[in-house]
């Protein structure tokens, strides 16, 4: 049995954000109407950064609203898409002059939502550009015509990469080729050991034997091809970890910046048990773990699980991820 | 039934400080055999300052080394307290000429070893003041015979102030009196909806009824004198607010830090909607949230519930609070 600390589960998303904006009144502002979160200080002269989805991943996104991160973030209901007319007045929002780029996590009804106010907003003359984040392997068919990977812990390097490049005052189209190239280098994996509840219910969105383990879980509690034995810490990390290996092709010398994320129910000790593990192998194979976050940044919930992001670093990218950032869920 | 993403159960201190310490190259490093976690560059020529106490709360406390707050951190096995010699060794780490703060919440073992600690590392010449953090209202008994009140998420605030004012060059004197200041007007309560679980165990520490909740749960567990019944947000907000304000006697035009804390697996919007409901509050008592932590600091393994803390602020107070601080768990 679960049990949320909710008031009317229907208004959970705009008492949420009240609260988020109230905590951190020097940095974020609401718009209540559409339920955006936005910075306090409008951001001037630079290209415009709005992200957005379902709720229930947080911190994502509005965690990430502030100067190097998010101008805008866009937020649905638990798991489910914000309206096309949300993500037009948060395009809106999120202009400055220069165009807008549109992170979106790939799910059919983001893609779709942020598709059509991308298109509607050109009717105001604010040029748009999408970022697709598609990092997760597990849902890698290799088939063209399918929805193609799910978006999941790589959004927070797209954001803030995108972000840094922005405040420099780099052109719509470079924000949006920086943040593309990540995109289409990183990779993630997830595990679950107990899914999430939805706030309100009080039973899980599944539930797992005492020796079955959720292989490729989504961060919606979509279910994985796969269902593996339990194991302890370093055996799971392996899990994780051998298919984005074997999928990114890195060599002796590259490297890399690693999220270990926890999808909401993972405690510290846990998270730190998988950056160990994570630290050996790749020290074994010689690729360096050059930056890295270890933490909850994009959750399911309270979903009990993780996920292992490895994005390949050069130069530049190191460069805009250590690039000072001020939002409530990053700040450098 | 619950699981953990855990090695062999005995091993996971040490383990978990490894991911933590390799996870932050440039900040922190890594005492193996006392386990301590210490700054990577050791600071000169201010007073040092350790705390620790049992594993299971963190970030608390090895996420809180940096500049602007702990030189050392000594860490127990899961709740169970450093022995003095590790207390001995972090003191020793700490000292960098003018004398070591330790901070201390108030548990008998923890409170115990650290003052064995403190007498000896007088024959190595460094002075100690020790800082008592004794935060938890729902132990406040009245009788000064008694082991007094617990602590708990107060020592974020003792903490962070006592290390902004060792930066600033404060002796040992004036880091302790401003440590002792927060102590002594800092008060906590808690709750909790499901109890943690030790790694390795498959139950929880206690259960609930469903329609029950813990009011004045510790973060070990402890059992509360009151189990009250279960109730919406904006109630179980106000369970904890109001012995909060009767005790604390503030009037309108006073200003408080704020920490609403999540105590295991509490997700963000669980947090965002009791910091909603407490600046609502507190802003129609008249009373300012002048600063505020939303988020998981100090911890109970998986435990699914929340605490709140309330500080007066002064001029001095908000300085020490606003000063820089570079730590895996607080940056800014």
């Amino acid at each position: 049995m679960r049990r949320s600390i909710v008031n009317d589960p229907g208004d959970l998303v705009p008492e949420a954000l009240e609260g988020l904006v109230l905590s951190h009144p020097r940095l974020l502002a609401l718009q209540e109407t559409h339920r955006l979160v936005t910075r306090r200080e409008r951001a001037r002269d630079k290209v415009g950064l709005v992200s957005g989805g379902g709720s229930g991943h947080e911190p994502l996104h509005a965690g990430f609203v502030g100067r190097g991160m998010l101008d805008v973030a866009v937020s649905g209901a638990v798991f489910a898409s914000p309206t096309a007319l949300q993500v037009l007045e948060g395009t809106k929002a999120a202009d400055a002059g220069r165009g807008v780029v549109q992170i979106v996590k790939n799910y059919t009804g983001d893609v779709l939502n942020f598709r059509i106010a991308g298109e509607i907003s050109g009717d105001d003359a604010i040029e748009t550009e999408i970022v697709l984040v598609d990092d997760d392997l597990a849902t890698d068919t290799g088939d063209e015509r399918g929805p193609g990977r799910r978006g999941t812990a790589a959004t927070v390097v797209v954001e803030k990469v995108c972000g840094a490049a922005a405040e420099e005052g780099a052109d719509l189209q470079q924000v949006a080729a920086v943040g593309r190239r990540v995109a289409s280098a990183a990779r993630t994996m997830s595990l679950a050991l107990e899914a999430g509840t939805h706030p309100g219910d009080s039973a899980p969105q599944f539930t797992l034997g005492e020796d079955e383990v959720e292989l490729g879980v989504g961060i919606h509690g979509e279910r994985a091809a796969r269902r593996v034995p339990f194991r302890d810490a370093d055996a799971l990390t392996d899990l994780l970890l051998d298919p984005l290996l074997a999928e990114l092709g890195l060599a002796r010398g590259d490297q890399v910046l690693a999220i270990v994320n926890g999808l909401g129910s993972a405690y510290p000790l846990e998270l730190q048990l998988v950056a160990r593990r994570l630290h050996h192998r790749l020290a074994d194979a010689g690729i360096a773990i050059d930056r890295s976050l270890v933490g909850s940044y994009v959750t399911s919930l309270d979903m009990h699980g993780v996920s292992l992001t490895l994005v390949p670093l050069d130069d530049e990218l190191r460069r805009l991820w250590d690039a000072p950032v001020r939002t409530p869920a990053l700040t450098w």
